[in-house]
């Protein structure tokens, strides 16, 4: 975090990588890079679209999305804006106009630990949000943060150029580093997940599927044909 | 709470007290048996569904769905699972997978006092699911909970077999031995509601309706033609 | 604050400036107010209506919604229900019945600051409701609270008669003295935002549109090439 | 809530009924006064002092502390600076080198609706704090607020000017105007607990005490020797 | 939970095991009954205090404490009073008066899932009393709650009669059939506890006391020699 | 976040920059790195102390402290352990024991994004520890972690042998390898609040000492006399 500072060109995850990530979606994702990267399940998606991109930050003080404005001059088609903040708000950082400014730009969507308004606008735009809050209340635009540099956002660290893929479950980041080989990983989860599916079908349960009977016993998992019977268990002592 | 035991066998408050009990929604239930059993309100429904069901209960540990798989084994079609907790977290403990598992042993629905994931998949398949929080964060399967012993969820006491009722309001629990007696409370109660209506249709109003109106004058209620009269009273005091 | 009050008759704003402010919308009206009046964003809507009316106002005891019924009774078309409370509460004040009794006085919706009840019964009927929480938890009528006195709903201050907005970003209040001074700058603000959509789809960046650029460098803004060449600078002091 | 204002001069409370509005103590304060006039419970003592003084108010947009160095100029000795946030802010608005200028001239304590940091110094300084946070995160003086105009501070509605009390139960304001009739009512229900004490001691149960017994009967409490009793009752119906 | 009943006589739990658990602390209490019956983390001491003895229970409405009176009165010396709620609330529901009451009738300790008021007179009578909130906001008595039967009270369900011990780490319950058992396990426990702090103080490691260290392994975990090394470890793959 | 893995050796901050800091206390610290490393509020003091080390990380599973005790194996006098979760959780991580073997081990405090436990013992051994929660609430040691990894707690961004101050009012974390550079900004700091202290001795305004006067004016500031003259103004548009 470097208040005052802004980065022009930063280096973006593999677009393939980022597609593949997107179709895979945020449970997958985040299962795949050994459950990691999830930001806060506070950040809630405003309307019910999905999207994947790169991240290009903005970090703004409370109340004050001047940063925003910035930060999306620099965006390319397929970014994602992620908009951080230096302590908690929930002001309404982002609304139609900026929408309308990012859309021009080819950015995919937005990602706020924050507040968004004019949401019956945005919800008709079909442009994919995630925020903390919807709130009307309006920022000024008086302080220096800082654009496309490393953030914290819904209590995860994300670098400018990271894929950010957003569902209804909420919102995963990857590391532009392992976006390639993280894909892989949820490409394989998802055919696991298929065979998976399967087998339940075939009328398998999910212990046998797992493998997870056997260590129930293990660890000393007490069975009782009633709960009369394990209050009498508990009654003897 | 009993960590560690798995009760095989629940007794299952009746079917047509069930059915009732459901038709007659949350709200109603709740007044039905002395406004009692309503769940935390914080237990929001994912979609928009209604279900009624009697409860199958899994009592787990932070971050662990395992007593999960253990409990939907022993569903029957008509259960509802319920999920509670020995301390607070919002991870994800139920996806499209154990959806899938329920369905298939005839699950009605789901209630828990964590989090789910999927709710995409879980949405389009209609399953109605009650939850604390929507969060992709996974879970794992480490240690021993409790599987169809008594629990409180969403800050009600709930025992293996008794009726659970969700709504777009929330969730009532009905203790299996009072669900018939309930379910005829909440009948007389939807009639009763239908002749309020009628005379609200009619021009009455709800204070002589529900004859209300002498007993506000014997609390003491002061009545004023304008905000300046009032104001000019308490200025004489 | 006067418990045991009931304030019969009271002044509404101008209903061409009522109808003014509903048309231009919570975010808008908040700003042409110069940012002041906008309730707390824990104010949700209860499906996705919009509204616009006069205050009629209720303050009620914790779990205790005697004074509703009393303030419906004095509503008139064009109206809207203002509820506080003088704790915090989410129990379910308000449900089907209260909302059948208002919509004959000719009530065009209702803003509480606690919870509500049979919410699938309200959305279908298309009253605009916004509330703190949804909680089927019934109230009494047992204790007496004040009608169409000012209260704190929100955090704002309202005045019977004052305006009220509701729409999918929240609920704001305008005096009733200011409203048509309000509704006046709101259509000024929605002229100016036009003008500025309009240079967007031209092509200018916000930056130059809201003349924002220049003093970015004035307040000592510092720009890096690559996040390496920020890091490199870092190093060096 | 006038962003860009100051007031010079304002009209304060009766210096003797703020001296025994004071010696009262919050809780007798806020019944002496209907039940009204009570700050959000979450704005908690920094230390455990207790004090009393006339409000001068400031209010602030988030993160930004400039109008509490202007308002401090306007404090006389017996004043307490109340401060009110624009949007939900926890940033430390008020540290030690506020706290000596307050003291210079000669406030008595302080009431923010936000943070306070460098609580070590004020805790030794012995200056009465009630804040909503503490938190080390700096303001800054970029926008402007307004200075002695009406604010909602903990949910209250304070004219500068009124009187506030504060203790370890929290803070009450009394509007000026009533300060001497709520002063005196005060005082008559110190007196009165003082009986009520009296007759606890000389063994008196508070059901009698205070008129209660019979209106438990009457209201249809039912009584039962034994929890088995009960239970037997609900069971026959 | 029977609103409208008061059940006059319980049977309480041992007097010996009461005080084995009172001097055992809340942890190890939680520990020795299996790590059930420990109440919400949100109820918290005013004051520094410990105490231990026998629920004596009271069912409230928001806002009413009518039924703390009723309970007090069935108080003897050694008893606790537990309040539940019907829904949550955090208004002052247990002041000095209360205070006064119960400690005549040989109460020793206070636990509410609500609010309590007076509390510098409540820390300087020594009286101990866990509590969800300090509020000075009063109650009203209208409104028939219950006494003496099971509550759920911070999320755990207690039976009039169990035990209740609190301490600076929270509060916990224990069913008065277990009282004793548990009491026993607790003794087991601190003197495990003791034979650990010897081997700690004699320079062993904790893995090693508790037999973990050879279970790291097994599971998996990776050692590296530094953060270089673990991070050219992934660039590798 | 790389759960799984353990560091052995970690790069520690000077030792005369964490001593200079340490006096420093959090909010100069803060200040003095250019308004960042500062954990979240929540974290609050158990006790009363203050402290300042480096970094040692452990990241926990929810309800699982397995990774404390590898962690705490690696520390050496002067470090501080820093405990990360994986979801939230206030259970209770760390309690006498496991301080037991930190003091033996030479740590200096602890900083948890969760809960501890035994806090009566904490305080009373003078150990400096900052949590989220304070909770009786038992953890397991069954799921792998990471040990000496980089962590996110409490918002921030912290690498081991970072350095960690706590005091008062909160904790705040410095990058190792700028702390000589952060000491010495703090060291200035003080020297002008000390030079500030003394022109408000003399009896100069805030607002003249950091030069905010004439911008006042020059925002636009309207200044009244009394609150009639701007209500006058106000109604005179």
């Amino acid at each position: 975090m470097r208040l005052g500072t802004c980065v022009e060109r930063i280096t973006r995850a593999d677009a393939d990588a980022v597609a593949a990530l997107g179709s895979a979606g945020v449970a997958t994702v985040h299962e795949a890079q050994g459950r990691t990267g999830l930001l806060d399940q506070a950040l809630r998606p405003i309307g019910a679209g999905t999207a994947a991109g790169t991240a290009v930050t903005a970090l703004c003080p409370p109340g004050d999305n001047w940063m925003l404005h910035l930060a999306i001059e620099t965006m390319r088609p397929g970014d994602m804006l992620v908009v951080a903040v230096t302590s908690p708000n929930t002001d309404g950082y982002f609304g139609d106009i900026l929408a309308e400014f990012l859309r021009i730009r080819g950015g995919r969507g937005v990602v706020l630990d924050c507040g968004v308004r004019d949401v019956a606008a945005l919800r008709e735009s079909g442009l994919p949000v995630w925020a903390r809050a919807i709130c009307a209340q309006g920022t000024v635009k008086e302080s220096l943060g800082a654009v496309n540099v490393p953030v914290i956002c819904g209590g995860v660290h994300i670098v400018p150029g990271d894929v950010i893929v957003g569902d209804e479950d909420g919102v995963v980041a990857v590391p532009a580093a392992h976006a390639a080989q993280v894909a892989q990983a949820a490409k394989a989860r998802i055919e696991k997940e298929e065979a998976i599916r399967a087998r339940l079908r075939a009328g398998e349960a999910t212990l046998d599927i797992f493998g997870l009977r056997d260590r129930l016993s293990a660890r000393g998992m007490r069975r009782f044909e009633t709960l009369a019977d394990l209050e009498r268990a508990e009654r003897e002592g």
